[in-house]
């Protein structure tokens, strides 16, 4: 994946077209904004499906990633789960995945999510990722309920160099079905996340593979994003392939668990709360899969760290 | 899915052309019958497999269902399990994956599975299913050991608009391995054929998973359908995403499991024999997964009913 | 699959360019040797991935067997796992995978493994096989850190009679994570090797299934070997549909698990060096899954022997 080599936009347009194509199995409705955008709707003002959050969590891992369900027979009340595994998982995950490009506007909340980010590059982040993607389309993942409005889409044709109609933008709300698949198969992302914050060489890891289970849709924001939260802070485990010593992967499986984290110990809505709506004041630590597993491939050691809470899962999830 | 968008039966079509393609590795026969239709033998004069009876589950769907394997460690006997799952579960599990159309004739016991039913729309559950297919071609799965006399073929021909040789049948006994794979890929099917059965709105079912063991075949009829029944009703899991209120969702989970029947408690078989061989006397509701997961996607209510049996599925499967 | 029926070879080439197309994401190396052969690192000088090592292993078994990872929750220490199967599995295990074409030359120790074998037909097992490839390009898989020297390029292409720029090599060593997947992606061919090896009749082998948890790579050659053959040996699983009587059927189930040979019991890098590193003075019928379900379909009987045995799992694999 050397500079230059441009290919997450191109394969997310691919699975953005396979999308379009099963619009009916899918639920999605797919239309053309006021500037020619694409917009394809997984769960605004249709109902959506599980299986359109998981083509859109491969498409916001710019195809770098597979997503499967499985029924895990330990979790007794939450059997249902989502994988997301991915032998790139730095450009899937960070530099495609996280939602981390701020498309807010006036009345318009929004962190965009996918691989439009490797083209437009205005995040701090792709101060740390060296990698430009090249491409003649653009796709963008949005947790909300409303399309863009017309300032971001200009904003996104701005920043990526493409006209407007090259844009496509997937949208569904936490609340709704395909919204809170798509937002728990980010249990590797999330670990990704933490794995930069905590200046572990990115250049390191080398492989992942994260789970979690799909939490029941809730109409009201906040529970839904509480439940959505939850599935991979008392649910999720990841298992991580690093290179380098021993030492720091061990230290990085220790630190790297949300129990390590001084918020952790309550359903994520009752923190919120807690921290009055202030979702910056919550420990950015926290923000991470329950159980880590992190093998150092150089040297052939494993570490173990945190384990799932069902407890705390069938206290959220319902 | 609206009224007149056309695909189950091409869905199934491109199913059926793969699994002609891949004739060796499914151990599959292919052949065309005495007025030009298409016949697939995966499991009557041919050994079979398990793949061969995955593909016959996907296009049994309408290639709107994913059908795959895996190794469910909570079940020390038998691990072995298929997963169907659809994000379209009424059109492809009742306008499809039913076997509901009697194509009995002199000396023939067959009751249809598949598309084409969704063609030739002659039974009364299309009184209920808006859907019509359009298609110019149509796939028929049919659970014996021989293929359809000529009468059946012309039956289906008429009834679908289609010349014969646009038909395929795609046959296996319930003995074969094919076959019973095929059939207890239909943990999801029978649940949404007791919803319909019980009353509850179909067009409020919106997505669904559904798992069961995969049996020994048995060269005895009864034993073979005893054991495929046991493993959905002692072995199946099904977990459901409908809209409406909880109240009726949570009715719902309480009635949908194998164990809400009168009849329940018995293998299969045996049950059979009791009621000495008449299947119609045996009470239609024992038909359908040992346990259920219904989730009230509007409310964010989630309800259980039901737990597998494993030792009823040790009796029974051996 | 009929003799004169060619594809092993033909399926293996199309994953193969599937695998060159991807090289970035699978972290590959794609380059030409001296005598035009093909040569890709997925794991030498590469750092490869677990993608790599499962396209790896359905290239080995000649794109007859489906190759997956999952989490095994049944194993707390070692969830990740990978599962292969094959409706085919005498030909795509035996065929095809097993690793019994010796290609060592001088400072050279390689033992082939692949379709290539199904055209070069130069081992004693293929007097059992009457399976003939015919391809116009084949396809070896080499656990070794370095390309093949010209002589065996040589060698292979007079076997298989074709061009030294029509064979490709893929090779990782056992020490990195491509070279451990596609190991321990072998549960179900040390199985059927074990079957051929108990005189029981190949072609009343129908259908398998095999799971093997994926260990850690390790540095060191002999630790890496360890762990990979006992992540099979104690931690494998096989369930097995064969064909015959239910006594030969048991008689099998009873001898195939690894718990069945006299060396089984300790950590298989303890065995080699109490055997002072003579491969072939370690019982041959140690190589077998742990676990094994085996059912034979024309009696509906099943039957189970050996279990897997976590602890020692945990001693090998860290």
């Amino acid at each position: 994946m050397k500079d230059g080599s441009a290919f997450l936009n191109d394969n997310a347009q691919r699975i953005v077209d396979g999308m379009i194509g099963d619009a009916e199995r899918l639920r999605i409705v797919v239309s053309r904004g006021p500037l020619g955008e694409r917009l394809i709707d997984a769960g605004a003002k249709t109902v959506g499906s599980v299986e359109a959050g998981m083509r859109m969590a491969e498409a916001a891992m710019g195809g770098l990633g597979s997503v499967s369900v499985f029924m895990d027979r330990a979790s007794q009340q939450w059997p249902f789960t989502v994988e997301a595994r991915s032998s790139q998982p730095v450009l899937a995950c960070l530099g495609s995945q996280y939602a981390g490009w701020n498309l807010s506007g006036q009345d318009y909340f929004a962190m965009g999510s996918g691989p439009a980010r490797a083209l437009a590059r205005v995040e701090p982040l792709f101060e740390t990722l060296s990698y430009h993607d090249i491409a003649s389309s653009a796709v963008l993942i949005l947790e909300t309920a409303e399309p863009p409005p017309r300032a971001t889409v200009e904003k996104v044709s701005k920043a990526t160099g493409l006209a407007t109609e090259k844009l496509t933008f997937l949208y569904a709300p936490t609340q709704s079905l395909a919204g809170g698949v798509q937002i728990v198969a980010r249990a590797l992302e999330v670990a990704l996340h933490k794995i930069n914050d905590l200046k572990f060489p990115l250049e390191n890891v080398v492989d992942g593979i994260g789970t979690a289970p799909i939490p029941a849709p809730h109409p009201d924001f906040l529970t839904a994003m509480g439940r959505t939260n939850d599935a991979i802070i008392y649910g999720g485990s990841v298992q991580l392939f690093v290179k380098g010593s021993a030492k720091e992967a061990g230290k990085l499986a220790e630190k790297l668990p949300s129990s390590a984290s001084r918020d952790y110990g309550q359903p994520f809505a009752e923190i919120f709360t807690r921290f009055k709506g202030d979702f910056y004041a919550i420990d950015p630590l926290l923000f991470s899969p329950a159980e880590v597993i992190v093998t150092a491939i150089e040297t052939g050691d494993t570490f173990r760290a945190g384990r799932r809470d069902l407890k705390m899962l069938e206290r959220s999830l319902g």
